[in-house]
């Protein structure tokens, strides 16, 4: 190869047109989320636990990060994504359930007439849920949500359910491992629900979701082996379980945590309650232009007491409205 | 910097040496192992299933493989380590326990009559786990095993018990995890016993490790956080439960698993029946001088339904005495 000296001035100032480039990329790791509060105590805090020298450094492997997933990564408005699938499937299963005709509070669901099931409370919607999430086996039920989240929409902004996550979140959580953190999904919703999606949505590999889940046995039948799901609860992920959820599940406390209910109270108050600097956040819901706006009063995600008491312990609340430039992702196609 | 003919040789000469050295290193992986079929089982199935153009080819983060620990990775004869830990702290609460004196099991346990304590079954080996496992927090629960792993000692070899792990399985996990596999720890025993040791000992972290667990609920007192493990077995992760175990904590079926007892072999059922190239392997102890030879008739670990059906299912089996070159590292001090 011949260098003159005209290549060389040449490549050099390539390098550094791609060096700038990279630079004003990295200024700027969440270009989704407005200049803020929320958006400088985040990179106040990685930047601080990140530095070796400083005094709140914290370990790699000690970067543990917790994301709540209805409401805080994915849209969970006017109900439960995990509900919708469960209606869905009632509806499929009716031809060979000829009882739900007359049985509450399948009936209800059969015609449509959710207060009904509302007023089934916890009973009913467990009733419900056992119906759909269990009696197959763990491969079968993970082809049935795959299958179902590739094909149905959300009502309001006619998208996969799995495209109504929030791109800010998904700069965040990419900007976190950029850091070393390692980040999990601790959510209410079904541990087998959410994984045939996380990894391929959020980058968050199954061994990283923790959630309620259903009791499992192990049968071997005709020399094959079989995960089948039982109707019975084994744990219930939500509120003071939360806590519960990350010591089974990841063992460690978490140095940051998000989530955006009532419901999520518990996991930040436990992450905050760590030695060192910790972060605890909370989307609000504030934008019913392009996306919802539901808070204290609201049957599903309500969110507080939190609000209440959020500036007391140094939460962050996070204003959907204000803080996010954008919700979705743009579309793919 | 001045450079001439002679210093540019020398450099280049530096860098080859280091080059040579660094590729016979790595054409042992395994330096512990002898050669033998275990050795070039593995080898072979870590080649191919990381070779890109392979048909057998296994995507990054599909290489999961799980260890049992008890007998796989450390010493479990002639007692497994917790129910050592567990008979001490029997004797240390003892004094609080006045009632221990004249109630089995705990009586037995204090005059170290173990057939008795053998004798009162799974219901008393229950109330020693039960009286010593829980009714703590998990802070103080982690700072007791830590302490005692650190000052006790394994009876046969005067070692700590973190120094009795298997310096061949130390460098397949390290072979393992630098081809892109992802080390797993699914035990019978206690996920919160082993927690405090397993990064350190075998470079897998707190979330890597899946065992039987307690039930814990989340508390806060005067606005501090507690976990309080109550006297209650959430889950007994052993046999049929390993093949729970990992459903539950990491959703993907393994595409290796380790083993040495009948016990974990639902787990290799489990890890062979997926599509694909898959491993199977189980330690035989065979060697009464350097560690212990045990299997069909013993106490623990008992290893005899598979020595009679491991060749029909091309499971791997790992003689200690003909396979291993050495047992435990090399002491550091």
């Amino acid at each position: 190869m011949k260098l003159n000296l005209k290549s060389v001035i040449l490549i050099l100032s390539l390098f550094l047109i791609a060096s700038c480039a990279n630079q004003i990329k990295k200024s700027d790791p969440l270009p989704s989320w407005n200049e803020g509060t929320a958006k400088s105590e985040i990179i106040n805090f990685v930047n601080t636990v990140t530095k070796k020298d400083d005094p709140m450094f914290v370990e790699k492997e000690q970067r543990i990060a917790t994301f709540d997933n209805d409401g805080t990564l994915w849209v969970e408005y006017p109900m439960y994504t995990q509900f919708i699938f469960a209606f869905d499937r009632i509806k499929k299963l009716a031809p060979k359930h000829l009882e739900w005709k007359t049985n509450q509070p399948f009936k209800a669901v059969l015609e449509g007439d959710m207060k009904t099931v509302g007023a089934s409370g916890m009973k009913g919607v467990m009733e419900i849920i056992m119906a759909t999430h269990s009696g197959m086996t763990a491969d079968e039920f993970e082809k049935t949500v795959s299958n179902w989240l590739a094909t149905n929409k959300q009502s309001k902004f006619k998208r996969l359910y799995t495209e109504c996550v929030y791109q800010p979140q998904l700069e965040l959580l990419a900007y976190l491992r950029s850091n070393g953190f390692k980040t999990f999904i601790v959510s209410g919703g079904g541990i087998q629900f959410m994984r045939p999606m996380t990894e391929k949505v959020y980058g968050i590999p199954p061994e990283q979701v923790v959630g309620s889940s259903v009791v499992t046995e192990f049968q071997i039948k005709d020399g094959k082996t079989a995960l089948i799901r039982m109707p019975k609860i084994d744990f219930i992920n939500d509120k003071a379980g939360k806590p519960v959820g990350i010591y089974e599940h990841i063992g460690r406390r978490p140095i940051l945590a998000f989530g955006n209910s009532d419901a999520d109270m518990q996991m930040i108050q436990y992450t905050k309650a760590g030695d060192g600097l910790r972060l605890g956040l909370f989307v609000h819901h504030t934008d019913a232009d392009r996306e919802y706006a539901y808070d204290r009063k609201s049957h599903v995600g309500k969110l507080d007491k939190v609000l209440d008491i959020a500036a007391d312990n140094g939460w962050i609340i996070v204003d959907m409205k204000k803080d996010w430039k954008m919700i979705f992702p743009k579309k793919s196609k």
